[in-house]
């Protein structure tokens, strides 16, 4: 029989009466001729209980009795499943991740899975047990301890499962009922897409619009599965939801698909830097041994052998990026006359596949902040992004602006 | 170096505070220079909380389920006991049932362990560990699910672990600082014992003194582990609490040890038998086979052919009783005149191992609740035991008195 993945995220499982309302919609693809992987998360809430208790015991916690103790939400839901599935008839029973096993590697906290074996599910489905829940975001280290995934972890679970499995489909209910155009609290033109790129997910996934883990896309994009997003809270249909798919599937032939943002942005700046070759690899060298994100990056024109550097990372990092600096400063590695921070800063970016064999897209996502009188305070590309940092007050007006300009609200 | 095990039940570990609390009691052994197996419950209430989700599920639920999910409360201790001796700087980690793997049978729920391999923890102690974590009450069954052992299960996890490491003692943690001479919320003479021998610890216990599993004493017994009873919420010596022990170091040598009562009895009377060869197999066998717990049994001198026979069982039992005996009337298998259930009964008993050498126990006994006007209804005796049905109403008096006539109260 055709195998389904079907993961259900926190909130659809936050009580008793969703674990049976998520039941049912297995129910129905049971019904329909699918064997059905069910991935499930802890009930909302029960997670950060649990890293709350980790916290207060050990604010340098050991990684591997974190893993042990967050867990265990998991377990919880997934044999509540199984039982909910069995009092409506339907053959199905619960494991834990070291029980498939879901062999990772020891990174624990943000483990990466190795492999899945088949065989131990397969042979249930080839009883007759129509639903293997599995416990998502867990899984178990060569030296035989618990790992976990990360937050958002069980997005890869099931993506992980669906690959192994060969899953015609991995369907992941949330709380939202798809991926829009734009965020709509931002918006209320954002309109729900039928369809994305797994790269453009991937873009809008890393910039923030938290639908699913970024690393679930990656898994998804390598293995080519058809990854849908839907909503665990409406009545649904085979057409429901956005699916993540190759490139070739998506239809629509438009240079942006979506505009994302960030808030968490800061903008930092060494004034008057000495330039000399190799000046870059001195400053970003000790960014990153601090483990600041940096994430775009510009210098000025060179004048009388100095130069201004810019560059943006996450707001929370600002003050380990000014250690890093003053360090690298004191040691006579870099000489600058002054490092300033900006954290009243937003990014902005638009996204698309279409932009790769589309021009002008920048040129008109730069007229169109002009338009409004927003200052663009640094740039940077990709091949299917343009991302824009600007004053955070001035966000929202950029970000409808520019659903505006590209008529996004149009399907 | 010489291996302790400690095992902290529920209320030990019920807040974060709690658990803090029990590390340091396991910190002093270390400094003494034990290598110590310490066996965890659940945070008080967990357990109660996830054994009501599975009720309110499925009513019949499938119990290999049922233990998955009953489970997950012992790992969240383990894990957080490990991270708390951590932070004390004592070198800890935790162990799932399954990692170590406590190897049960099948019977889920109920399990029994068969197997515990030292050779896991033996060796991290080899390397410098000084504290292993188990979660308690959990195992792994041939199959690979995990089960769990019934509720107290901890102590015969704690009991097990005591037996296969060769420790060389077991102390239990637990909210009450040993056993005692009977009650003390219905004797206010009440005595804490210093010792106890295993068979009378096993009364007591299968009497409802519900201060150890049943099965962890039977297991103790059999391998000669020495089992102490202590409360974790007071300063302790090595001399606090109740030690379990083999007969020949239980100094006293006295004909009783405690008194032990139950509310939770039910007499049963089958008026008017018809006596034949066998009748009592025709009616303890339905019983049997409706689970009912037969505890005391007696029959009257048959008189023209017909008998009086009565039993004793637990109150809640009562009905299913009834069924079974009317049905194997309708079966023609028995014949009574009258079915009559007195559920205002009480049962009582005096324990104690001197009982074997000291004869006129029963007879100070019967005439004790003579002279408090206390009638007795069905009497049944072993070698280490006399215990009675009387009115419920009477059992605080009779407690009382029997404490007073057996000198109970004195050292």
């Amino acid at each position: 029989m055709p195998i389904l993945v079907m993961k259900f995220g926190g909130t659809s499982v936050a009580t008793l009466d969703r674990i049976k309302r998520a039941a049912k919609r297995v129910g129905v693809e049971v019904a329909k001729g699918y064997d059905v992987i069910v991935i499930v998360s802890a009930m909302a809430g029960e997670t950060n209980k649990l890293v709350g208790f980790v916290g207060e015991t050990s604010p340098l916690y050991d990684a591997r009795e974190y893993d042990a103790i967050v867990s265990s939400g998991e377990n919880v839901t997934a044999g509540l499943m199984a039982l909910t599935l069995q009092e409506m008839d339907v053959p199905a029973r619960s494991w834990q991740g070291w029980q498939v096993p879901v062999s990772t590697n020891s990174a624990h906290s943000a483990a990466r899975i190795e492999e899945i074996p088949t065989d131990n599910i397969s042979s249930k489905f080839a009883e007759g047990m129509r639903v293997a829940v599995v416990a998502g975001f867990q899984g178990v280290s060569p030296e035989g301890r618990i790992t976990t995934l990360g937050r958002g972890g069980s997005d890869t679970t099931a993506v992980a499962f669906a690959a192994a499995f060969g899953a015609e489909r991995c369907d992941i209910y949330t709380d939202v009922d798809g991926v829009y155009t734009t965020d709509p609290r931002v918006s209320n033109k954002a309109r729900k897409l039928e369809k994305i790129a797994f790269e453009e997910m991937l873009e809008l996934a890393s910039l923030g619009a938290k639908v699913l883990q970024t690393r679930s896309v990656e898994l998804a994009m390598r293995y080519n599965v058809k990854l849908r997003v839907l909503s665990s809270f409406e009545e649904q249909s085979d057409e429901a939801g956005t699916l993540v798919c190759d490139e070739e599937e998506v239809m629509e032939n438009r240079p942006v698909s979506g505009i994302a943002y960030s808030r968490d942005e800061a903008k930092m700046t060494l004034v008057s830097v000495a330039d000399r070759p190799g000046i870059a690899a001195s400053i970003f060298g000790p960014l990153a041994e601090a483990g600041v994100n940096v994430d775009m990056i510009i210098q000025n024109i060179a004048e009388e052998g100095r130069t201004d550097m810019t560059f943006s990372c996450p707001i929370d990092q600002v003050k380990r990026a000014e250690k890093a600096l003053s360090e690298a400063k004191a040691r006579g590695e870099i000489n600058y006359h002054d490092l300033v921070a900006d954290t009243e800063v937003a990014k902005v970016s638009a996204v698309g596949i279409g932009m790769r064999s589309q021009s002008g897209v920048a040129a008109k996502m730069f007229q169109t902040l002009r338009d409004e009188g927003i200052n663009i305070k640094v740039i940077a590309t990709s091949e299917i992004k343009i991302s824009v940092l600007i004053d955070r007050k001035y966000m929202e007006l950029a970000v409808q602006a520019l659903h505006d300009a590209f008529e996004l609200e149009k399907a």
